[in-house]
């Protein structure tokens, strides 16, 4: 199978890391207009050639869309008007609007709405990880406006680097990726930003900082360039969740405030619940 | 040196370990009222003996308390009322209402109050972890007020466990423990509240709930027996620092109302800042 995945940033260059490891693929084309990176990319050995986009669309059998995903919205209309046979997928982390970019597009049933749900907060080439798609859950969005054979061979794509699948519609999979990771994003961000503004002294955050505290603003090393799309797109159901939030630390003020800590301690024994569906750190 | 340490939980135990695998200790005596948790810390090895607490005191050379911060403050005035020759540790995570509570005792020299700043989401003697402080910092409060042969005692104590010392008032260590630790957790703890009210489905939650979200939610794992009366006695600097990550919080809210995705990306940018900062996760 000829593969051109489009964007060599950490999910796009580690997935090019795992087909090339799992030898899904042997020659693997690039197409990346950081010039920078499509050279990291080739000398990392994520990929073989740094293509053109036309080039790429005309030669692969696979397109995989790996761009921030206010580009996808761009480049995915685009690559569809000029497919044939082939498949497309992207791999952004919101779905609703990037499926609604080619709805009732002819080649629509070409393309496969994904999101492998997996990351780090680095970001670029450098930043590819071989087994990041391992044991991780690969979001299929409505498959049924995708053509039997694209799905098919998406799906196996996936499970060859050892995702599991599961099906959604790209409305739901927006809510509970706001839920389950966009509001992650949203709150570690915030932390840092409250620490920054707090702890004047560098070197106080530097001396004290351990685990706790690195773990909980680790997603606030981010790319925005990345991140701030994402919200963009999912902003209803961010702003739904992040209300939510907001409410429960407001809650925890006034707790303070009274000094009910009967009551604090009641919900922080419910949060430790999370422990019973979350068991691995 | 003959040791004795009161509370066989994370800390307790992990420092037990710890000291025993350098050689530090050879036989160290356990006081825990919990008698399951006496009996684990004996079949563990972290301790030789479950002994009253009179006994450690009478015995030991150096008495560490290791149990929640609220029954530090309980039991801290009886310990200095016995000892006589003995160096008393605690490894609470606030200090200024410890430090209080044996302000002019009479043996107020025989006292170091101490923050080993290290620590993990779980808890009990089976949580404890060898390596726990190796390369950490070890916080040591107002040391003028202990005799001079008591802090030596103690900061060589953590220094042969890996630990690097600094010196800072206690009210200073509230504020930036505060900053630094105890937001993180009480962000953490909201975090999971907030996802376990909004994503009704559990099953949802464990299927695409990938590292980032495990991250941010792990501290909401920790034990409320040692967090709340944490949070209580640094009520008010924990509430300073609230009213700071709410507004930021409520900042967010509003570039998304307004769509400002353009200012909320230059506070992501900001705030990515912490990487230069924390560089490991």
């Amino acid at each position: 199978m000829h593969i051109g995945i489009i964007g060599m940033g950490l999910i796009g260059g580690s997935l090019a890391k795992s087909l090339k490891s799992r030898g899904m693929a042997r020659h693997i084309l690039g197409v990346e207009a950081n010039i920078e990176h499509g050279k990291q990319a080739i000398g990392l050995g994520l990929i073989d050639e740094i293509v053109p986009l036309q080039t790429a669309i005309e030669t692969c059998d696979l397109i995989v869309l790996a761009v921030p995903v206010n580009a996808i919205i761009e480049i995915l209309p685009e690559v569809l008007d000029q497919v044939t046979h082939q498949t497309v997928l992207d791999v952004g982390s919101t779905k609703s609007q990037i499926s609604l970019s080619v709805e009732g597009h002819p080649a629509r049933g070409r393309y496969v709405a994904c999101h492998p749900m997996a990351g780090t907060e680095f970001s670029g080439p450098q930043a590819a990880v071989e087994k990041l798609f391992e044991g991780k859950c690969n979001v299929v969005c409505n498959p049924e406006k995708s053509d039997a054979d694209a799905v098919q061979k998406v799906v196996h794509l996936f499970e060859s680097i050892g995702m599991y699948t599961i099906y959604q519609d790209a409305q739901l999979h927006d809510m509970h990726a706001a839920y389950v990771s966009h509001m992650s994003h949203v709150s570690s961000i915030a932390l840092a930003l409250t620490v920054l503004h707090k702890e004047k002294s560098e070197e106080e955050i530097f001396r004290l900082a351990s685990g706790g505290f690195r773990s909980t603003v680790r997603l606030a090393k981010s790319n925005p360039a990345t991140w701030i799309p994402i919200f963009e797109q999912n902003r209803e159901h961010l702003l739904d969740v992040l209300d939510e939030h907001i409410t429960v630390l407001s809650k925890f003020r006034s707790l303070l405030i009274k000094k009910d800590f009967k009551t604090f301690h009641q919900l922080m024994e419910e949060a430790n619940s999370i422990k019973n569906i979350i068991n691995t750190a």
